[in-house]
This record gives C-alpha cells, sequence and structure tokens, in this order.
C-alpha cells in the first residue's frame, strides 16, 4: 500500500481522490469511492442545491467531500453555506479565485482544495491557505487550460517546498492507471485527482452510450474546445475551454463560434436535448485524453483497486531497474 | 545507473537521447551528449547540407545521430543520403510520413527513430520499421501538436505491446530533470528524448539572451502558435504548431493571423532580423514548458549526470513509498 502525505493527512488506503465532476460525480461515486478507501468527491457544479441535497442524502453516512466551480459560485455565493451545513471532508474549488471563500471553509474548519491550471494560481491558492493544490493539466477530462501535468505538477512543487511545504501536492490530468499514479509520484505529487477513469465506472451518473463512446475512442480523438459552453449557454471566463470526444458538433462549429453564436438558439435546444438523453452524437462527451487508457467501465472500488496494485507494483520494481 | 532496452541496444549509459533541435543542436552539443554516455542528436532541421557538414565535422570523431524535419524532406529527398554517408548513429524523423524514406534508411543499416505526436502516427511508424518510436507531448518546446506526454506514452506502449513489442519507446516533451526521466520510465517508456533543458546547455547554439529569456520564464508563459512559421515563410503543414515563449510578437499576431499575412513582408523582415541576433523580443525563443524547470545553463554533461542521478536516488526509493 502506498503511504503519502496524503493518505496520512486524510486517512485513506491509497492517495487517490475522486474529481467532482459536474452531473457525472453523485453521491453514489463519491461513496463508492471513500468505501474504496481514497476520497470521493460529489461534483457540484454549478451548485444547484436541490441536487447537492439529493447528492449528499445519496452519500449517506459515508463521508465525502465536495466541489464547486468558484466563478459560478461567485455569482450564488450562499450555495457555500448549503455544502459547508453537509460538513463534507474537503471543499474543493476550481476555475476561478478562491480568495473570497476561504475565511468561510476555514472557519466551518473544512480543508480546502484548490485545483489550479498554472503556477500563477497555485500561488494564489496557497495564498488562500489551500491545504491541497491539485496542479490540472491540459490533458484532463473537462474544463481546463493550457498547461501540461507533467511540467506543472514539479513546477508546483518547487514552489511549494520553497514557500508553502505544508501544502500537499496533487496531480490530475491524464492518470487513469497505475503507471500514472507511479509517474505523479516521481514528478513529486502526495496523490492524484481522477477524473476520466472513474467516470467510466458503474457508480457514475454517465449514460451507457457517452462511456461506449470513451470506450471505443483514443486519446487521439479528443479536442479541448468551448463551443459546449456556449451551445449550454455557460458564461465560462474566457481562459477555460473543456475537453471532449469530438463528433459532428465540434467538427462543425469548433473554427466557426461567430456562426454558431448566430444560430445559438436552435443549436442550444439541440445540443441540450441530446445531452438529456445522454447522446454522445447530438451532445459531447465529456472525457479527457485518458479516454485512450479506458477499455471498459468496472465499479469504482476494481478501479482504485487496479490503479493502486499497479502503482505498488511499479514502485516495488524500481530499484531493479538500476544496474 | 538506470538499465533499459534503451540502454542495452545503443550500449548507453543514461537512457537519454538528445533532440535533433533545428539551429540549436549542432555537433558540439550531440557530440557532448555522446560523450556523456547519452546518444546525442545533430538537429538537421530543414536539410541546410553545408550545415549538416559543419555539424557532423564539429562533432569530430564522436559517433552522433541526426535528425531531419520529414515534410521538408520531402521536398528535397537527396539530402537524406548526404546525412546516411556520414554513418549516423540513429536516422531521426519527425513531423511527417517517414514510410518513404524507410527503406533507404534501412538498406544503409541505420536505426530509424521516428518521433510521433499521435497514436496514429505512432501505428504509421511501426509500420515503417522505425526501432524507436518517441511519443512526443505538446508540452515540448518547438513544433508539436495537441497530445501530452503523460497519456501518449503510454498509450503508445499499450499499443506497441500487443503490436510490435520489439520497437523501444521514448517519452518526449516536459522531461528536464530526473522526476520526469523517473515518471517517463513508470508510464512504459524506454528512456526519454531531451530538448529544451539541453537547449539550455553551455554547448548548444542559443544566444544567451534567449537562453536567459527562458531561465527567468515560468512554465505559464510558453504558447504554441503558427506565427514564427509565418513570419519565416516555412511551409508548415496545419496540424503542427510550435511552443515558443510569449512575447510581443505572438501577443500582436497569435490571434490575428490574417492581418500578419497582410503585412507578411515587413514583419517577417523584423523577425528574421531579432532571429539572427537571438533577440528574445524581435523573434521568438524556442523552448518548451520545461523553462519553468531551467534555472540555469550548465554543461551537456552537467545536466544528464543530475538528471540521471536524480532518477536513480527517486527509483531506488520508490519502494520506501510502500507502507
Ligand atoms: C465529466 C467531467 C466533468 C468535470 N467536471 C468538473 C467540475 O465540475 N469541476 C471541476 O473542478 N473539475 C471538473 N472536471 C475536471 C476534474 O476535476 C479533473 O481535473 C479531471 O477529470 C482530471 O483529468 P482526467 O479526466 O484525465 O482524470 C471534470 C472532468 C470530467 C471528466
Ligand atoms: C529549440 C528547439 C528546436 C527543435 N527543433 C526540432 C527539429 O528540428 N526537429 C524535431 O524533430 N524536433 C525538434 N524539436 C522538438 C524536440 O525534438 C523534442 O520533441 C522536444 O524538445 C521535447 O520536449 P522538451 O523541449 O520539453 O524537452 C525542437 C525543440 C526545441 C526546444
Amino acid at each position: 500500500m502506498i503511504k503519502t502525505r496524503l493518505t496520512d493527512r486524510f486517512e485513506l488506503e491509497h492517495p487517490i481522490v475522486s474529481a467532482p465532476m459536474a452531473f457525472a460525480a453523485g453521491g453514489r461515486l463519491a461513496a463508492a469511492v471513500t468505501n474504496a478507501g481514497a476520497l470521493g468527491l460529489i461534483g457540484g457544479g454549478y451548485g444547484d442545491t436541490d441536487w447537492l441535497e439529493q447528492a449528499f442524502s445519496d452519500a449517506g453516512n459515508t463521508r465525502v467531500g465536495c466541489g464547486l466551480i468558484t466563478w459560478k459560485l461567485a455569482e450564488q455565493p450562499e450555495v457555500l453555506q448549503v455544502v459547508l451545513d453537509r460538513d463534507p471532508a474537503a471543499m474543493f474549488l476550481s476555475f476561478g479565485d478562491p480568495m473570497p471563500f476561504a475565511g468561510q471553509i476555514a472557519e466551518a474548519g473544512i480543508p480546502l482544495i484548490c485545483q489550479v491550471q498554472t503556477l500563477r494560481d497555485a500561488r494564489r491558492a496557497a495564498e488562500a491557505g489551500a491545504a491541497v493544490i491539485v496542479a490540472q493539466g491540459s490533458e484532463a477530462g473537462g474544463h481546463g487550460e493550457r498547461r501540461a501535468t507533467l511540467t506543472l505538477v514539479p513546477e508546483v512543487a518547487d514552489w511549494l517546498a520553497g514557500n508553502a511545504p505544508e501544502v500537499l501536492l496533487l496531480a490530475a490530468g491524464g492518470i487513469a492507471d497505475g503507471r500514472g499514479l507511479a509517474a505523479a509520484l516521481m514528478l513529486g505529487a502526495d496523490g492524484v485527482l481522477v477524473g476520466s477513469r472513474l467516470w467510466a465506472s458503474a457508480e457514475a451518473d454517465v449514460s451507457q452510450a457517452m462511456v461506449a463512446a470513451a470506450i471505443s475512442a483514443t486519446g487521439d480523438d479528443t479536442i479541448r474546445s468551448t463551443v459546449m459552453d456556449r451551445a449550454r449557454l455557460l458564461n465560462w471566463p474566457d481562459r477555460y475551454t473543456a475537453r471532449v470526444l469530438q463528433n459532428a458538433f465540434t467538427d462543425r462549429w469548433h473554427n466557426d463560434l461567430a456562426g454558431l453564436l448566430a444560430q445559438a438558439e436552435t443549436e442550444s435546444a439541440k445540443w441540450k436535448a441530446g445531452w438529456a438523453e445522454g447522446d454522445p452524437e447530438r451532445a459531447n462527451t465529456f472525457v479527457g485524453e485518458a479516454a485512450g487508457l479506458i477499455h471498459d467501465r468496472p465499479s469504482a472500488a476494481e478501479i482504485i483497486a487496479r490503479m493502486s496494485h499497479e502503482a505498488d507494483a511499479l514502485l516495488r520494481g524500481a530499484s531493479g531497474r538500476l544496474g
């Protein structure tokens, strides 16, 4: 079993946290992850409080954390207290400035996890008092930015070592098996945040058609784009794009945003109807480059056991590579 | 010392190959790398035969390999024989279809190394008979594509394991220290191709001003763009962009390619004049996200010793992470 500062601090068996994936990570997935010895997070996303209450209730007595999208939280700051009242194992913020919310989270005594996409934002997160920083690379599924996990993690690790050594560091983006977990530890992370791989688990709230599309895709078949957010009429700040499987919708609009906006109403209605049905043709499948490493849809417990077992074997055998 | 199939096959002390960086990797750098126990490659780039003769002559009796940009080689296929006549330790092709050149390289008895940016291209390289495939992620300095090293390497490793297990695999993009090397081995690579870190070595043909710009940059400060190639009037195929340090030139033109083309002549003259002087303000500094991990300009031998030593310690200590 792999021991790191993360497993110590959060009393976990595995240095793995599940990503708070909007829509996909409800209480069932989060609880399954925690029950498997990792840390499960509910994907509170855009902060629908009815959905959040349902998710916490689905998690039952299992202790889980929760994530919210920061720029959206800033539009409806009252959602934070709704989550804090459920005494989450951690509060996870990503995609915006965490500073305005850090005090309230600290007062509630909940550890703050900040996901960042640049070194600049990592500094800001440390300043906000994050207990854990997640360095997210562009290969990640869902929203993100340009930098890659492989360089962002060691660069943030170096900065933290010199400036905030008590802050833990997780790697996110492209980690779907024990090789990715072992690599992340070599890069200086205390553990990993896993999205896409757990998105394709039995407990995730994702249509079978979308998971099937991801399973038959290679990592070459994803794209970072903003057209899905435009179709959903979401006000994502310009710097963030989302990684999805390419399909006819992205083929048509990715290089013609003006054209999409000109037909926003009809295109939006079509996309949303496809999304409601979990149709990977009419809507987009939010998954990362790790799609190329995903070949089945097992339980979350099975995924975590496999990752951990494979990483364990790699670390155990590592010194055997020395001549 | 780390032993892999790469060190065995090429009789190296370290599982490290230097990237064939156009303009920057002349005979001096390539020879320094080989003499340090790794494999040094001359960056034959666009195939200037006078430059190539000079580079091989600068390498002296030290055995080095050579890289050429494939789509450019296709325009002047006679350059290949010029290189093969120098009996290089390996012939490295990237950015285009290697198939038309594979036979001639095989006949000369020279191992073919193909750098690829997608799984699709990795399959093609194996079909062409590559002895080594380099999976290059988007974090890399210089030209490349969209996929990240962290997912491309294990995905190509899986494909090779099932289809061409005799082909070696290197990771490229974002590897600048022992952490990156150890991570690459965990991902299933037999070694690494290192560009940016060796670009900032004493032996590289790079201006002090450009190296200084990279040293003071963080990994947040690079961008993938095509505007430098347009300014240089190079016919790079659309799929490839180049990673450089952002500066006033990319700020001005990255989102206004039409505007740049409208003023191509004057802008091109200015950019090229800056390039000739090694000026990071008027021309662009070709370096990867690993800029954030580069803090000095030591000798190539020192860089390789550090990487190897650090990776060695990480692999040696890896099993100590198990509880
Ligand atoms: C379907 C999906 C939805 C996501 N939704 C969110 C979200 O609401 N908030 C968030 O912070 N991150 C979200 N992410 C990003 C994850 O937090 C994480 O960075 C990412 O999944 C890691 O990369 P991976 O997918 O390669 O594992 C989402 C990812 C996926 C795949
Ligand atoms: C200055 C520079 C020039 C490059 N020129 C070439 C080239 O001519 N041909 C090539 O195949 N790759 C070239 N590359 C890409 C490298 O082969 C390699 O993929 C890359 O440097 C690896 O990523 P890293 O820079 O993060 O180490 C270049 C890279 C740099 C930094």
